[in-house]
């Protein structure tokens, strides 16, 4: 058994390395995964270019990565139900289970949570940008039958979008507005045409994702890099982090339309139209992750057919790593890019 | 039948008139109430202050008052179930029925609202504060056996404070927060009390209504006017329509916690703390008004003792309104002004 | 104008009549509407066979029909937005705005409402089968451009199954199975899709609608006329009536889940399997009728290509109403019918 | 350390024994308790009169009991924040946290909990009638201060009170019926009052706990062993376990309203009227056990005062069980009847 394994290791700002870290026990419960792709998410960019995200700094060296499929190598004596060779996408999350947010049922703000890759503990849980992955055997969900690896692992921004459109409510016909057009914002896009949106508006300030946007079928895709006029709306859903967009939600929404808040913002406080939400009865709700069953249907969704072809910019392997951030940080270039970690074909059918 | 009533008339800020204004005629589906009593709001107050209240603005002579209970004094001949002699509370509310709010239930928010004493439409909805009113049958809510007028009348402003604590969704066992200790605030505190909040904190920058809020059973009654902290809670309700009680409360709030905001706040845009709301999944509300039968609710509560005494501050003449406005404006020694319009004993049990 | 117009008129069970009734009386907030053509619902054929519909009898001659759509042929003073020669679709409706249910904001369980072509009030509600009917402006939604008569009047039916989703809660994701495969489940079926349900299963005991269904998207269509086991699902909707089908939504909805009942039962009680109720949290509850605000959503709908078009079997013009009758009630052969009132081509794009 | 503990074993129906069995091993997560005092349950009763409690029958010797308080004896190494000599009372679940309703955060239908004193899995999970018990250090919560351990005991039935009213949705000024006044029964209608229902009308068929139920604030306490007529209500709890009562639920509960099925039923199908259910949406919903955070929001509610004293009829020391679940049978002299563990006084102020 090798001792060591290469991994995607952010040191501080700027400095991202490829080097090899020691291999992880495998526990009675656990499953090791030979990851095949790993998708790389904002939160990895905000590590790679600040050294930290939201309110946490990487304090030790931090195994990048969270969005990850692979093979299963290895299976702990405890384990059900998978067995080596198996195609799996990993769940990142693992609630603690017994804190007052679990207890009550929103494991998604599990008060302990271990979220691979995620500076917000100490010592950092260590992400899975790496050639083998132990998790917990509960994390592992099957790839479904006919689904390629390279789709699969868009399950977990594709839960974000899923729990984010759980939280507008009854989404049926009704008027969507979405900002921002990145992976999330795409994803958002999708799931509420599912959800049988009466029309989604999605707007950025760069037009290449808006152009995708119109293929997947938004009704509009509107650049608000010069002002524009934007559609009165019930729900909207901010995945931009811009204040600007956050205020054009805020104008959007009619009464008793409701704004869910999806991208992370500015430090610090954010303006809201205050009595046009008391008046109107207007809702603003943060959406967070996702809980281990929405993981399970947006897995579902991928394998009923889901598309999300069109969000795949680019796949890089693990040694041109930086060359992969680099390109996963220039909008005008990229949505989704990914890493692959072995000779595994990512677009091949399980 | 005398063709004039007298009335309390806003004209314009700081030109508040005891006058005459036309008796109003009896169509079949009305009620023609003989006004025992009304109680002043605050947003009677910003009228009288500010000659408007948020947007609105007195574009022509506005009789105010729309907390109000009364006698029937004629029926028209569509009416089923009232009487002349009857004591009524008026709900100042008819929604149209027919707007795209209406049809979807969310009646309060009716986008042709006919509200009782608003300049929010043109011609205004004249209001209350006037001997004789004239109110669609639907309107009068009977009072119950055994309550005084004095207290039924606080029927509307309960109806705000049961429509927000309606809006907090579930709050047995939990512990909440209300900022200002005004009418509202305190009207929240009783309702939350009654409805089995955990605990119930209450902040406010003056002394007196704090006092007032621990008779009331509040577990805690603490002065914001110097720094305080405050302990963390699940629910808050902003009633004081503060940008630094807003932010209070968006620190008091824990994970998953909502806040409900009732008062009107400062026009434009008003700061929160964006990305606690995503990664706590925290919920901002609007509240307002409340519905016919949330109305009917709080008629009922009053029937049944639940004990607004302790609110009551004092009572005027029709005569000394002015007097009155100036009482009712000052917080160190009033919380809630009543007029009262007749001979009727307004503390004599129906 | 013309003292009377032809109408189909149910006199009692079986006896069925196309003839004259009077015009009725133009009020200043109603339309009259040349109707171009209605679709029979099965209330109307309860009304047919056996003289009554659940616990409503006929006993005054009544005019059946409540899915209509025609032409505006004269606009009240009073009425905005609508004008001579516009399509428009009727919503049957029409609560009264006053009674508890109303002010609560549950318009679709009106303790007062009038619905065309219902016993359920008297004097009847009288329906719009007729050359020419009038109703309150309110009522008259305009048909979207694109869309023909002959699909904008599923608005109603389809409302009723656009209710049905929504009181089934979240549905993204979830696997449905549907009892009934008349116009009912099948639109539940198109709206279960539309809404992004993981599977839909349905069932029935004929197999022309499970044909029909599979080609509508269904991932399974079962005949349950011999026993068949169905799969596991979250939501159940019940739209057959029969209590077989709704022992078999008991058994197949897994804990947590819900069953929706759509379909009127036989009168009485019906058996439920308590104890799996109890343990596993599942929930069965009553979907009647719609909101304005869902028929307007259902209208959109249609206008943004909901495609109903498989589900059209047939029409007639008025004077071969028994024909059509006679066709609606048989199922291997009809799903929806329709009659034709006037020349305006029922298939023209608007 | 002792190697047995003395504990009250079901062998069978009518086959009590109060006898040694095997002391418990201490992992590192764990605590051992020493039980002082514990309720007798329902659920005991059913495994002692018939060997099994709904589909579930005893298999192997099961220790019974899981309403359980005392005094913390030891502490695993891994354990935080509970000391040697603390008092707790024991939540007796332990979800997994890991099936398809954890994940969705219904962890009271967890699809492999351990409860404890149950026969739902094999090996059986034993229970908490014993005189020291192991659990893990999540399920021990402290008794607030000034509380009694024989007060602090009642956590687990109330808790399963708390789940039912928050099955119920919104109760603030809404009527309320409960079947049955057992000890569930009147529980939820302590909670009920808590929570600000609007009336609260008690039906049983047996005199003395209706007396209670009037002095514990019921507006109504109907004995229902004669026909009696019952008032219309919005909400109704079943907690009888009898299909006549079911049936008085559904012709009690007016449109729009909910029936919460907390007691368990006959097995099988039992009946309701389906129409009403479908006309006025009328909604039957299963409530089963409770949340972590319910158990603790039910231990403050009994820390903040609500007094579950007059449902306490009697207490027998551990040697004299038989006597205990005799008494505990009958419903004339009996309604929360208690086993003393140890010579920890049950009545002393914590």
């Amino acid at each position: 058994m090798a001792t060591s394994v290469q991994a995607v290791v952010a040191h501080a700002a700027h400095d991202l390395r490829v080097e090899p870290v020691a291999a992880q026990a495998l526990g009675a419960r656990d499953v090791e995964v030979r990851v095949a792709v790993g998708g790389i998410c904002g939160s990895d960019l905000h590590y790679f270019h600040r050294g930290g995200v939201g309110d946490f700094t990487i304090r030790e060296p931090l195994v990048l990565g969270h969005e990850l499929a692979g093979i299963v190598a290895r299976v702990g004596d405890a384990v059900d139900g998978l067995a080596v060779g198996d195609a799996v996408v990993v769940d990142p999350s693992a609630p603690c289970g017994v804190c007052r947010q679990c207890r009550r049922g929103r494991r998604n703000l599990c008060l302990d949570v271990r979220f691979l890759g995620s500076a917000a503990r100490f010592p950092h849980a260590q992400g899975g940008f790496r050639e083998r992955l132990v998790v917990d055997g509960a994390q592992c969900v099957p790839v479904p039958p006919g689904l390629t690896l390279e789709r699969a692992v868009f399950a977990e921004p594709l839960s974000v979008a899923v729990h984010a459109v759980g939280r507008a409510g009854a989404i049926l016909g009704r008027d969507v507005l979405i900002t921002g057009a990145g992976p999330i914002g795409m994803l958002i896009l999708l799931v509420a045409l599912h959800a049988g949106a009466g029309s989604v508006t999605i707007t950025d300030i760069s037009e290449a994702p808006l152009r995708v946007a119109r293929r997947l079928g938004a009704q509009a895709a509107i650049n608000v890099s010069e002002p524009a006029a934007l559609p009165p709306v019930e729900i909207a859903f901010e995945a931009s982090g811009s204040e600007a967009a956050l205020e054009a939600c805020g104008e959007a929404v009619g009464p008793g339309g409701r704004i869910v808040l999806v991208g992370l913002l500015a430090p610090g406080l954010v303006p809201i139209a205050g009595n046009r939400m008391v008046t109107g009865e207007r809702e603003v709700v943060g959406s967070f992750r996702f809980t281990g069953e929405e993981f399970r249907a947006a897995v579902a969704m991928l394998g009923a057919g889901l598309d999300v072809g069109p969000l795949l910019s680019g796949r890089f392997p693990l040694a041109s790593s930086l060359d992969a951030f680099a390109a996963a940080g220039d909008r005008d270039r990229s949505l989704k890019v990914q890493l692959q970690f072995s000779d595994v074909d990512p677009a091949a059918a399980r």
